[in-house]
């Protein structure tokens, strides 16, 4: 591919074959073999919505330049958060570019309304500490770099068998890091987690949160569209309690990458926590605003957006949310996200009964994570391997070299892409964490994902793992 | 406007309804009438290239899910430290989600390897300062925010009458901030400043962070892009000798919102200060990467970009850069810059010699910063407004409501948009700031702005102003 960039333009025919070589050798996202990430396939809406945003050039900083599209962000927001089951009257959503941003707004937010002193001031010996699950993404370490917590502040809570956040242990070690004289203000838990598609018990921890008095965020981004869910929505249960949480519609819902949703309590706190009131910009927000809170006008209050952000301009994310939303309806999202599950399971009852493969851990949602095993080991081992009372067996690190080497060969031929993935689990025998050799990280999210479609699947694993 | 989102999609029918409300009550960028933010149109290859990402559905946070967008994002922005003129074999750029996300990223970068203590452990009683100027976009007052730097230690550094930053003073202030036991660390300066467009000394600024071992940034998100043109590229001359650089290709250059670019000296830095080696995503960053210098391949080498940002999904906005200037040729680019700079001075030339306009400084670059005078104040002042010798007049505050009120009324009326703005100014000889009354700020981007439409703009600011 020539990316040679010339004083000349190459116009429309220099266009043509470098659009080619594009499309022939980009990843095709749209096909249901595509199972390597947390996002699959968008649908035509998203495509078009894709098309008009790049036609307006619209930009949601300010009301003013994209009234419309503001608008419809806050009302998709609003009823993300109407299915969460957020109640406060001021309620709401606004997006950000990826669920990272939308973690790290959270913990900004959580920090700068508790620690106002902090925003202006800077830091004045305060150790603040930063609780999430050893299986939760790494957007949590990395804001706490970013805001000069530390790494090593970010204490990691051993997860349970089935990859939720040890909630004994939560509680123990926020003890223990008040004791050791810091201060604890931000527990993030998982909806989803991205290796295992585990979901943290939200009761619980938001009582733990409510008794230390800490912020209480969910990174949902990519198990929250659940909330969209018939059949698994219970594993939501109790999410409405959080502060904050994080929801991706650009991964299970089809909507085109990116599009994140930051739900909050009050998203009015986000202009308090980092408003500068930067009048070159911002002519319209004003705290009156706050006083027609009875009114239906009152969601629409508070549009210029990027007074409440870390960024200044941004990209009408919300509004490809909102079209599909509309075209589809709520039943579109829920047909979606269903069948999705409905795969997963089907995936997993057939892996289960095969003698080569061996699941990780009895999946719950979306993801199933797998063993092939080599042969001469196959129908060797009887249950799930992370199923036996916290006795984790001795996995052979073999078995990393075979999971790679047939994902890889997967993807050379072009036809299958599935993630694998290594995991730090807790070994409650030695008290201490465990490296268990690379397995199969499979996801479902695609619409058009049939039995045949995983049969086939199964076959090609197999096919090339007997070759080896 | 139906904002209701409800559990039976609406199909094509009311798609149709509801993008004919879009069209109608959004905001024409494509107009050379819009000039009130510093974005403008975008191009035919600009919609096109935001369908084929909405139809690739493309994410390029690692290389094996997006192998041509990536490889392209970083031959743009490698062009674009070329143009610039940073000559490190490691000098590269990658793209973030808007300006105030890569000034961001300068700035985590800077402190993240001048203070890895602080990556891992956090502050531990540092006093860290940064300088910017008085006029530089509000980004870095929210960085140092979220990096828990706090507001109070962000110097803004007095502007001299042309809007660049004192550099005296800047040094005076490190010194300061030194003697008073902080640790300054990052330098910000302007290429393009928000509202008078100014552009700093950036070779005298380089040396004064040499002096004191400081990170150089320069943010050029709406001026960077002055590298492409021919009459004024002098403006940039030694911001070369910057660390890092900020350009918003999706302001002057036509590439749809958003688009933005950090260039760095050395952008493998990225991972040497936010690298988290999350073996359960990137799977093939290897430090050994950096063996193969001589190569032609370097350039693309260490693919897995979100293992060097805080963010971890990415769009890949690159793409659209590289699309652009492939079809238009860096002539291309140039023609646009330069019709832009053209257009600044002839608006500039027609309203200096206009009795009822007074201009509030000569401009050098794009932005034409003004007053309409109220009647009876017509042809009073002769002189620019801040060009008397620091001597700063006083301007009645009437000014600012004049200001306004003929924006909001051009702005109702729906034919054309212009922004206003304060400025705080440094008072020689109060020795202290003022805050002037709001006034025009015109800025340039639009290919298609001819001597007519900058006429009709004139005449008609001029017909509202005669009314009231």
């Amino acid at each position: 591919m020539n990316l040679s960039l010339n004083k000349r333009g190459e116009g429309p025919e220099g266009l043509d074959k470098l659009l080619n070589n594009v499309l022939n050798y980009s990843v095709n996202s749209w096909s249901p073999n595509f199972c390597d990430k947390l996002y699959s396939s968008t649908t035509p809406i998203g495509v078009m919505s894709e098309l008009i945003l790049g036609a307006l050039n619209g930009l949601s900083h300010v009301y003013s330049v994209s009234p419309c599209l503001i608008q419809m962000e806050l009302a998709a927001g609003r009823e993300l958060t109407n299915l969460l089951g957020y109640s406060g009257p001021n309620r709401g959503g606004v997006t950000f570019p990826g669920g990272s941003q939308s973690n790290f707004m959270a913990m900004s937010l959580a920090r700068n309304l508790k620690f106002p002193e902090i925003k202006m001031n800077g830091y004045n010996g305060e150790k603040l500490a930063v609780f999430t699950p050893q299986h939760g993404h790494y957007s949590i370490d990395k804001t706490a770099i970013s805001m000069g917590i530390g790494l090593n502040r970010v204490y990691k809570v051993p997860c349970n068998i089935d990859g939720s956040m040890n909630t004994e242990k939560l509680e123990s070690m926020i003890q223990s890091s008040i004791e050791a004289g810091e201060t604890p203000f931000f527990v993030n838990s998982s909806a989803g987690s991205t290796v295992l598609g585990a979901y943290d018990d939200f009761g619980t921890i938001s009582n733990i949160c409510k008794r230390y008095d800490l912020w209480y965020h969910i990174d949902g981004s990519w198990g929250g569209s659940l909330m969209f869910s018939k059949t698994h929505n219970h594993l939501l249960e109790n999410a409405n309690l959080s502060d904050s949480f994080t929801i991706n519609p650009h991964k299970l819902l089809g909507v085109p990458v990116q599009c994140s949703y930051l739900l909050l309590q009050d998203r009015f706190l986000l202009n308090q926590a980092h408003s500068l009131n930067a009048d070159y910009l911002f002519h319209n927000t004003t705290s009156s605003s706050k006083a027609s809170l009875d009114d239906d006008n009152w969601l629409y209050s508070n549009m210029d957006l990027a007074d409440g952000t870390v960024g200044c301009g941004r990209r009408p994310d919300g509004f490809k949310m909102f079209l599909t939303w509309k075209y589809m309806g709520t039943e579109g999202f829920t047909k979606r996200v269903d069948h999705a599950l409905a795969s997963a399971q089907y995936f997993q009852h057939k892996i289960n009964e095969h003698p080569n493969f061996k699941l990780l851990v009895p999946s719950t949602s979306l993801n199933v994570c797998f063993y092939y095993l080599p042969k001469g080991n196959q129908g060797t081992i009887n249950e799930t391997i992370l199923s036996t009372n916290h006795n984790i067996p001795e996995i052979p690190q073999q078995y990393s070299v075979i999971t790679k080497t047939i994902a890889d060969r997967m993807k050379s031929e072009g036809r299958i892409m599935i993630d694998y993935s290594p995991l730090k689990v807790f070994n409650e025998e030695t008290n201490d964490y465990e490296n268990l050799p690379h397995f199969f990280r499979m996801v479902f999210g695609h619409p058009g994902t049939s039995e045949n479609t995983i049969n086939n699947m199964i076959d090609e694993i197999n096919r090339i793992g007997s070759q080896l």
